[in-house]
């Protein structure tokens, strides 16, 4: 369970890499940053800080902090209903980031998988954004992400999100957060 | 008919604006920066430059760039077979947008209609976007904006964009550019 403080610390981190990215957050929306640690209580390695700017039943724009080496922990997004899963497109807009998908496997992949979360990590093809550059992730494809050295902030455009059906590898994550009272 | 020198100086200065809002182009969107005079032969007033990051069956991402009080004419997204017409989401990154849409008018519009188009301007409901600030256009609705003094910056989330299909208010426009030879 993430602590009412060290969400608010994590917000405050994210708001600073929003503001690196030159990216303008109105008030109401730097103090309800989310903090997502996908209830594995290791943030700083395995966590998420995003701003969710739009989310109809046809679109979805957010923008996403990663503090240096912290990772998007493996998951996809199935089919809902008659629809296909949620189509995604990254784009770096600072630092850089390490994404995985399904495919032909790095040699070595560049990202440092989080000590002791190893077998929840299984999609090892590589590709590096750099600001200014993306990617888009087919529906119901295994991905995860990592910040680079300094970190990143990636801008998410996609059909509906809807995380709460998001599948994880790991058995452990808990994608909704669960807050403490101070 | 926009020249290509026209074009390429509008690119330039577009870039500019991009630049001051924070945001990074790789160089091949740099050079291909869409440059839109609707036909009209008066890119200063009425004009737009824009990127389309990604336009899918889903979902679509642009960056638009406004020069000092440039317009993007009057018009709205129609229903495209079965569908509902393009919804589309502005949120300001720089700089300052006067938006009008359907609905109740402003009693004085802060804008400044183009000399001798002001028949094209129908709709006067005034929303004023700040960096950091959004609104949501709903489909099928007439809606026009303009830069502020010094231009701006603004994201475009949306559903699927069909340009080609958009209906002006203005009969002269013609969306699809018409790019001249050197």
């Amino acid at each position: 369970m993430l602590t009412k403080q060290a969400e608010k610390l994590a917000q405050d981190r994210a708001a600073v890499l929003f503001q690196k990215a030159g990216i303008v957050l109105i008030p109401e929306e730097a103090e309800q940053i989310e903090v997502a640690d996908f209830g594995l209580g290791q943030l700083e390695r395995q966590g998420l800080e995003l701003v969710t700017y739009v989310n109809t039943e046809r679109y979805c724009a957010k923008e996403l902090a990663l503090f240096p080496q912290q990772t998007c922990p493996e998951h996809k997004h199935p089919p809902v209903g008659g629809e296909a899963g949620k189509m995604e497109t990254f784009r770096c807009r600072w630092g850089k980031v390490f994404l995985y998908v399904e495919g032909e496997p790095a040699a070595a992949i560049q990202a440092r998988l989080p000590d002791g979360s190893e077998a929840a990590y299984t999609v090892f093809h590589e590709i590096v954004l750099l600001p200014g550059e993306q990617y888009t992730i087919a529906p119901d494809t295994l991905h995860w992400f990592q910040g680079g050295p300094d970190g990143a902030v990636v801008s998410e455009f996609s059909s509906t999100s809807r995380d709460e059906l998001d599948v994880f590898t790991d058995p452990a994550i808990v994608r909704m957060p669960v807050i403490g009272q101070e």
